[in-house]
C-alpha cells in the first residue's frame, strides 16, 4: 500500500492562536517529509455542520493522502476519535466521530474501514484531554505518513456505526422550491442546497423572511445586473444567490440555515407563475 | 530553460473559506514537488488596485518562479486569462488580464511574452466558470512547474495589449505636495505615493479632509514622538504617515485613496513656509 | 553540528498584508530546502507579552531548528537584534531583544550562547530600518539553515544581558487566589497563571471586577454544565475559565491581564469557605 505524504488539514482553530502552528509542528516532528495543506481553519467555532459541508466541497480536489479534520466541541467526552479509510486505502480521514467527517467520506465514495484511535503509542502525552488535535489526531495523521497501518491505531469499528452527517434536503411546496442556505462565502454569495435542474424557469420570486425580490439566472457573477439578484450555478454545481460585486448575504440577510423560497416566474410578464412541478432532491452523507 | 518549483500565490480569497486550500490541493496534485508560498490572501474582495500594489511591493522579494495572482471580479466574463513571462523566463505571472498583474510585471522589468490561457488540456473540468483560480489559474501554474512551456498554454498575445495598472501620481500645487494613500498596513501606517526626495523640509503641515496636523520626518516608527505625527520612510522606500504604536489611519481617518496634502514647514518657527518647488513624480506600471 | 531545516515563525504581522509572505519568500530564496512552519501571526500588534507567552506554550512542540519571532515595536531603535542558542545547538531563537524570546528560551532550557546580529553580510539591503523581519531576521534564519554558524552572525553577547520576559505571578490573599488572565483563546477560554495544584477545592467563588460567579472544576470543556462556569485544566496544564460552547471571556468580560479572584468553596454548603493556605507560585522566564 502506498505510504501517504500529504495531510490536508481543516479545523475551527482560526489563525489568532498557535493551534494550527502547533499541529503543523507535531506533524513535522513525527513525519518530516509529509506536506501539510491547510484546507481552511476558518470554520466557525464548534460548527461541525459547516465543517462537514466544507469537507464535502473540498474533498474532490484534495491530494491523495490523509484528511485531518478537527471541529470538536465534545473533545474529552465520550465521542470517539476515529480514522476512516476511503477507496480501499486511497485516503484516510482522521478526526472526531461527531458527524464532521461524514459528508467528506461520502463524497469520497464511502468508508471501507474504520478504527477507533485508542492505541496511545501513536498519541502525545497530554496534560489534559482538551486539545485532541495536537495530542491525538495530528500524531496519528503523521504516523500514517510514516507507514503505520490503519489497524495499528486501534480496534476496528463497524463503519455503519459512524455518526452520519445530516445535509438539509430541499422540498417542493406546490411549485415553490423551499431551499436552505448551506454556506455564505467571503464574497457574500449564498450557496443553496439545490442544483440547477431544480430551477424550472430563468426567473423566480425569491422570498427570505419578509424580503421579496425577483431573481434571475445568470451565467457568472459578473453577469448579474447591477441592482438585480442573480441565481448563479457556482463552482460546486449548486445554485447560489449573488449580487454584482456586493454581498448578497448582507443585503438579503442570509446566513447558513436561512430558508429561501423560490417561486418560478414565467419568461413572459413578471408575476406570471409557470405551474410546473419541481423535482425534490435528497442529498445525504 | 529552468523548470520552476515555486508558486507565489496572492488572492482576495481570505481565510474563512476553503478557496486557498483547494488551490493548494490542485497544485499539490498536479505538481507534487512545487512549493506554494502564500504572499497574502487578505486583499479586499474584488480590489484589483490593492492587489496590484501588493504585488508591486512584494515582487522584488519573491522567489524565482511562478506568481499566481487572483483578484477577479470579472471571472467568467470576457476578461482574458493570461500568463505573462518576465525576464525572458525568470518568472511567469498567471492570472486575469484586468490590471492586477501589471504593477508586479512592471516591477519585474516588464513582459517579455504573454499567452492567453485557452488550451483546456491544462485546466480542470468545472461545473461553472466562477472559480477560475481553481479551474484555470492553479492548474496552469502547476503545469508550468512540471515543465509545460508557456507557448503550450494558449495563443501568444501582444504584450502591449495587456491591461495596464494605474498607479496614482502625486502632484505639486504651489509648493504643496498632494499625495494619495496607497496602502494602510496592519499597524495603521499609511503609505503615500511619494518618495523622501519629494519632502523638502523635515516638518510639514499635513491636511486630510478637515484634519490639520504638523508632521515630522522620523527615521523609525519608534522615533515618532508620543502624540506627534511622523513621516517615516517605510520598508519599500516610500513616505508613510505613522504614529508611535498607534494607528495613524484610525486617528487621522486615512484609507487607501485618501488625499493627503503636505505643506512644507521651515526648520525655523512653525508656520513659516519654505517656498521651494517640489518635483512631481510619475509612476506607472 | 546538525544543519537546521525548519524555521518556526511567529509574529504580529497578521494576514491582511504581505509581510508573512515576503518573509517566506526571503527564506525560500536563500534556503530553498528549509521548511517554514507558521506558529501564528495573530499576536496583537506590538504585544511582546502575548508573543512571549505564545512562544512559551508552543515551544515544547516545535520541530528542532530555528524559531523566528518578530513582535518588534522598537524596530530601528537601539533594541538589539539577536540570535539565542538553546540546548547547546538544538535550537536557535532569532528576533529582537525586547523580552519576546525570553519565555520560549526559558521553556527550552535557557540560553547557551547568544550573538548580536551585526554582520550585514547575512542581511538584505533595505531602504529603511522598519521591516527587520524581512531584512534582518528572515535572512539570518535562512542562512542558519544553509549552514552558517551562530558566531558568524555577529559578536557574542552575554546571555545574562538578554532582556528577560516577565510573567505575572499569582498570589495568596488570606486564602483567596489572586490570578491573572494570560490568554484568551479563539473559543473564549481564559487561561490563568495558576496550575491545578493551586486549587484547593472543587468549587470556588470567582470574582472579576463586579462579577461574582460560582466556578466548578470540570475535566473537559464539554463537562461544564450549561449555564455554569468551569475551571478546566487546559492543554498546557494551566487552569482556564470556560463555559460550555460559549465564550467565557465575553460573558465574564475577561481579557489578557484581567485579575481573577478565586475563593475556595467547601464541598458542603455553598458559601462555606475552607480556610486553607494556597501555595503561591513564581514563574519567570
Amino acid at each position: 500500500m502506498a505510504v501517504h505524504d500529504t495531510v490536508s488539514f481543516l479545523s475551527d482553530y482560526g489563525h489568532d492562536d498557535e493551534f494550527v502552528g502547533v499541529v503543523h509542528s507535531v506533524i513535522r516532528t513525527i513525519a518530516p517529509d509529509a506536506r501539510v495543506i491547510d484546507l481552511t481553519h476558518g470554520i466557525p467555532a464548534h460548527d461541525t455542520r459547516a465543517g462537514g459541508l466544507t469537507l464535502a466541497r473540498a474533498v474532490q480536489y484534495v491530494a491523495p493522502g490523509i484528511v485531518l479534520a478537527v471541529v470538536d466541541p465534545g473533545v474529552g467526552t465520550s465521542r470517539r476519535a476515529i480514522a476512516v479509510e476511503v477507496g480501499g486505502g486511497a485516503g484516510i480521514f482522521v478526526g472526531p466521530d461527531n458527524g464532521l467527517l461524514a459528508p467528506g467520506v461520502a463524497m469520497a465514495g464511502g468508508a471501507t474501514r474504520a478504527v477507533e484511535l485508542l492505541d496511545d503509542r501513536f498519541h502525545l502525552p497530554a496534560p489534559g484531554p482538551t486539545f485532541a488535535g495536537r495530542d491525538v489526531f495530528a500524531p496519528v495523521a503523521a504516523h500514517l505518513c510514516t507507514g503505520v497501518e490503519l489497524d495499528e491505531l486501534g480496534p476496528a469499528i463497524d463503519t455503519a456505526s459512524l455518526l452520519p452527517g445530516v445535509l438539509p434536503v430541499s422540498r417542493d411546496e406546490e411549485g415553490v422550491v423551499v431551499a436552505e442556505v448551506l454556506w455564505v462565502d467571503r464574497f457574500g454569495n449564498a450557496q443553496l442546497n439545490i442544483g440547477p435542474d431544480e430551477l424550472v424557469s430563468r426567473r423566480a420570486t425569491l422570498r427570505v423572511g419578509d424580503v421579496v425580490r425577483t431573481a434571475t439566472l445568470a451565467p457568472t457573477y459578473g453577469a448579474v445586473p447591477t441592482g438585480g439578484v442573480g441565481l448563479v450555478v457556482d463552482a460546486y454545481g449548486l445554485v447560489s444567490i449573488a449580487l454584482d460585486q456586493r454581498s448578497a448575504a448582507e443585503e438579503l440577510t442570509l446566513s447558513p440555515g436561512s430558508e429561501v423560497r423560490l417561486e418560478p416566474l414565467g419568461e413572459g410578464p413578471a408575476g406570471h407563475t409557470t405551474p410546473l412541478a419541481f423535482p425534490t432532491t435528497r442529498r445525504e452523507a
